[in-house]
């Protein structure tokens, strides 16, 4: 038996939200690989090693996967939401480019899952409806003035956003900049949706015109969804819609 | 009992990639409505009624099921891919937004679903990997010189780029001008993919060198992605994989 190495979304955490491709490469599964909390969402069986490790190394971890696979285990790299929307497929073939010429031979396959960024749109309304851009806003690995530099196209070109990693405790700072440059070079009161940890328990939706948000409102669970400048509110009894026309 | 709206996506095609809860939504429906070949998508049974409509009349087709959920009915509007991007649930909060009203009251929910870019993404490696944006090169709603204007933009912001509906056979001259002006702005061989009806018995996938691309790659069924300058190919045995790491 070859081995092979999936890269598989589990979405943004509810279990009705994982793809049945997904759930079938979890059932033929000699190893799973992935950040801890993405690993505790894996059931334990008999047969399957469960390998979690901690943030921020994501190299070691394509590299373990591929020498797994290497060894002929059919190795799963589990990621929330998609793999390929900043999570681990990049990483992987990242490792893959750097390392052996046999690593290329590889069976490697990644699976689609459902992004944090449509999660949280799905809920709110349709705040992606139109065209729209997705930023990182985690300077790890890019420098602060490409991400400056990005929002304000963004702002130019009149996409709705997408804000992934808006604020880690290691850099609280980078959140109240984008937040400042947002304000100044929109000068409207579009609306901005904080969306936390949607589909889970502990899942919180709040809608707050941009000149009232403030940085404390995300965390690292939170993606934040920037509208247009024709983004609209639909007020109601309960939480309003929020959405993109089509014509925007 | 009250009637509710749900907005499912359906996925790119392939059953394997419809998450359970837009199944259960759906065997809990008691009408289907959208374009025909979404509601062919879903398997008759008693109890079920299906409205299949043509293409470009989205408005008639929300306002059909807002009409339906007040009488009562749970109304499941089917779209392909994700339901949130460049689908039914902008038209849909666009009619309840000028329509009477009642309908705000109505239980409207959003299901997302995997749409075409990131089942297309995972199928060529990561080439959405790091920022990216997603824009829609039909002109049937906004300006033509709009869609210019973020091509350009988003060359400048070196997003990585999602384009959907590239070519109609109404409109065929949209995508020549798109290309011809990517070849301009980006002036060098980043690696395009052309992917067609991803996850079907039609699927087929394409990796071009920007300079070589032709607007024949593309149809109706087609999304194209667009590598951002930092975009790579690793050549192997076998279709290459194409990736954007992390740090671009």
């Amino acid at each position: 038996m070859t081995g092979r190495v999936v890269v598989a979304g589990l979405g943004p955490g509810a279990e009705a939200l994982v793809t049945p491709e997904v759930r079938a490469a979890l059932a033929e599964a000699t190893d799973v690989i992935g950040y801890i909390p993405y690993v505790a969402r894996v059931a334990d069986r008999p047969g399957l090693v469960k390998h979690a490790s901690d943030n921020r190394v994501e190299l070691d971890r394509a590299r373990h996967a591929l020498e797994l696979a290497e060894q002929g285990r059919r190795v799963v790299v589990v990621s929330s939401g998609d793999p390929g929307v900043f999570a681990m497929a990049s990483a992987l073939f990242e490792a893959v480019e750097a390392g052996p010429r046999a690593w290329r031979d590889l069976r490697i396959e990644v699976l689609p899952g459902i992004t944090a960024m449509l999660a949280a749109a799905a809920r709110a309304g349709a705040p992606l409806g139109h065209d729209f851009c997705a930023i990182n806003l985690s300077d790890n690995l890019k420098p602060w003035a490409l991400i400056e530099k990005r929002l304000r196209l963004a702002v130019e070109a009149d996409f709705a956003m997408a804000l992934y990693n808006p604020r880690s405790k290691a850099r609280p700072e980078g959140f109240v900049r984008a937040l400042d440059l947002l304000r100044e070079a929109c000068k409207d009161a579009r609306p901005v949706i904080f969306a936390r940890a949607v589909s889970t328990p502990e899942e919180s939706l709040r809608v707050v015109p941009l000149p009232e948000c403030r940085p404390e409102m995300a965390d690292m669970r939170t993606v934040v969804l920037v509208g247009s400048s024709q983004t609209r509110v639909i007020a109601r009894t309960g939480a309003p819609y929020v959405f993109t026309p089509r014509s925007a």
